[in-house]
């Protein structure tokens, strides 16, 4: 069986959203991620670092899940990574309130053995001299190496951020993201841009507007489901990067009709994970509910024209 | 064969993009509406009013579309409608910079015979009392009644939109109109609230995020065609709504299933609108390239999932 190696933050978040507000609750794009991905049935291991104020609940939740913890250095002495934020009404929208690195601050990764040689490998948002030191302790090259990122590294360590571009195969931004990378606005072109910095996969994440998938001569569009409620979008777009990564590390199959199915399940996932507060909904979703919402996928978009 | 009566404005624009700027350029909702509808070989018309400033080779081209332009009332002595509007970078955000009404001011609408008996009926963004008198011309009710509206009308002449609302089967508007009109910001409850008003099929317009489609059990959704090139969005929306109806009006099916197809179609053939400056694409497009396009959105958004 292939295993998927995941690497970012295990946080503290603090939310607001029109509808509610939360204290310090478990967060972190490596623990979307990681739970998105266990939907799959794989095996998964995460290489992150929280401090001593992290409670052991929480490591054995992800266990639970049956997500290796092994590579989550705990630092006695520091503090988990804190984000607060808070919505508007257009969800699409938020103001970071604050922002405490903490044990982040000096993160020095180390790759469990067990996970060395994965055959996927998901770098989540984080500085990306922590992404390319994960990839340099790779002993194989990986099958298949995704990369997410956000407007802060562009805008400070841009120099080391296109260093590990270069030797990704799938890159997942949002759309402002592409644009401000690429300098186009189509995102069409922004692609194309995007392509010859080194990712075969762009993908391109719109919120509630769903997300496209491009290779150099294919695009796929998957929407968001359109929900009576989005609750809190925290932890949305790397829940559907786990989905997207959680799949192909399942099928092992790199076609894009499979890319396609990749995309529809991310969606798919990521339509349960903003439901809830966290990752409340994420932690006890069921297979049947991802399969009853597949349906609702196709009725959403499938359609019968025969051509003339 | 069924016949398309279409109300809506023939007019000048002036527009302005990040790409180009036009002078005066032919216009107006049954324009974009008409030159849509006319893709699918039905008969329709256009029920509309113009000043002695319009050319005769613009009517002259609507005819040569297949297009009845009886119904277009010749005012010699008076200005045709002029609007003039520029588009931020983001295409979905446009400024308003001059509305003349001139002939629009007291248009009175005159349904030619041919047509009171029309089996669909588009009412056009235009005053709610202008689309209440054509629906009172109207000999029978005709089998699919769409109207399409802006959040001008809402804030000035509610209780007359309201009234209309209520007579349609199909309303075309976009996120924010729905929203306000709703008072809802989900746009599932908001189809779920304007449901109640009246038409039973509620189309929202999301411009370059695509379009929803809900009955009271249903959605469907098409997304717009990623372009490498958006060059004037004016007119999008009524080309949409041209292709929904003209489409529609071509089949006579109603069903859920074929009401997609049309909201596909609508997509379709918006993606061209936008490729030259005002209805310059629309003006020459051709089967053969409609039906190319109808492939490029099956590789977009069909997908091939086996459920479990």
């Amino acid at each position: 069986m292939s295993k998927l190696l995941i690497v970012g933050t295990v946080a503290f978040d603090a939310i607001e959203t029109p509808f509610g507000k939360t204290d310090k609750i478990l967060g972190g794009a490596a623990t979307y991620i990681g739970l998105s991905a266990s939907k799959f049935g794989i095996k998964s291991g995460v290489v992150s670092v929280v401090g001593g104020d992290f409670p052991k609940s929480n490591l054995e939740m992800l266990q639970k899940n049956n997500i290796d913890t092994s590579g989550i250095e705990i630092k006695k002495e520091g503090k988990t990574f804190f984000w607060s934020g808070k919505y508007h009404n257009d969800l699409n929208l938020r103001d970071t309130l604050i922002t405490e690195l903490n044990v982040l601050a000096d993160f020095n990764p180390i790759v469990p053995k067990a996970f060395i040689d994965a055959e996927f490998l998901m770098l989540g948002n984080l500085h990306p001299a922590v992404q390319m030191a994960v990839i340099k302790q790779m002993t194989k090259r990986p099958k298949l190496v995704a990369l997410d990122t956000m407007n802060f590294w562009m805008d400070n360590t841009l120099d080391e951020l296109l260093e590990v571009i270069k030797k990704v195969d799938v890159i997942t931004i949002n759309d402002e993201e592409a644009r401000q990378l690429s300098g186009e606005y189509s995102l069409v072109k922004a692609a194309q841009k995007i392509h010859q910095m080194g990712p075969k996969y762009v993908v391109i994440k719109k919120g509630e507007h769903g997300a496209l998938i491009f290779d150099s001569g294919n695009v796929f569009f998957a929407p968001a489901l359109p929900l009576e409620e989005v609750f809190d979008p925290t932890g949305a777009g790397d829940t559907f990067a786990g989905g997207f990564m959680g799949y192909l590390t399942k099928t092992q199959n790199l076609s894009f009709n499979n890319m396609k199915n990749a995309v529809i399940y991310g969606s798919n996932l990521a339509s349960f994970c903003v439901e809830k507060f966290g990752t409340q909904k994420m932690e006890v979703l069921t297979q049947s509910e991802i399969q009853k919402r597949l349906v609702q996928f196709k009725d959403l978009t499938q359609f019968d024209i025969q051509l003339d």
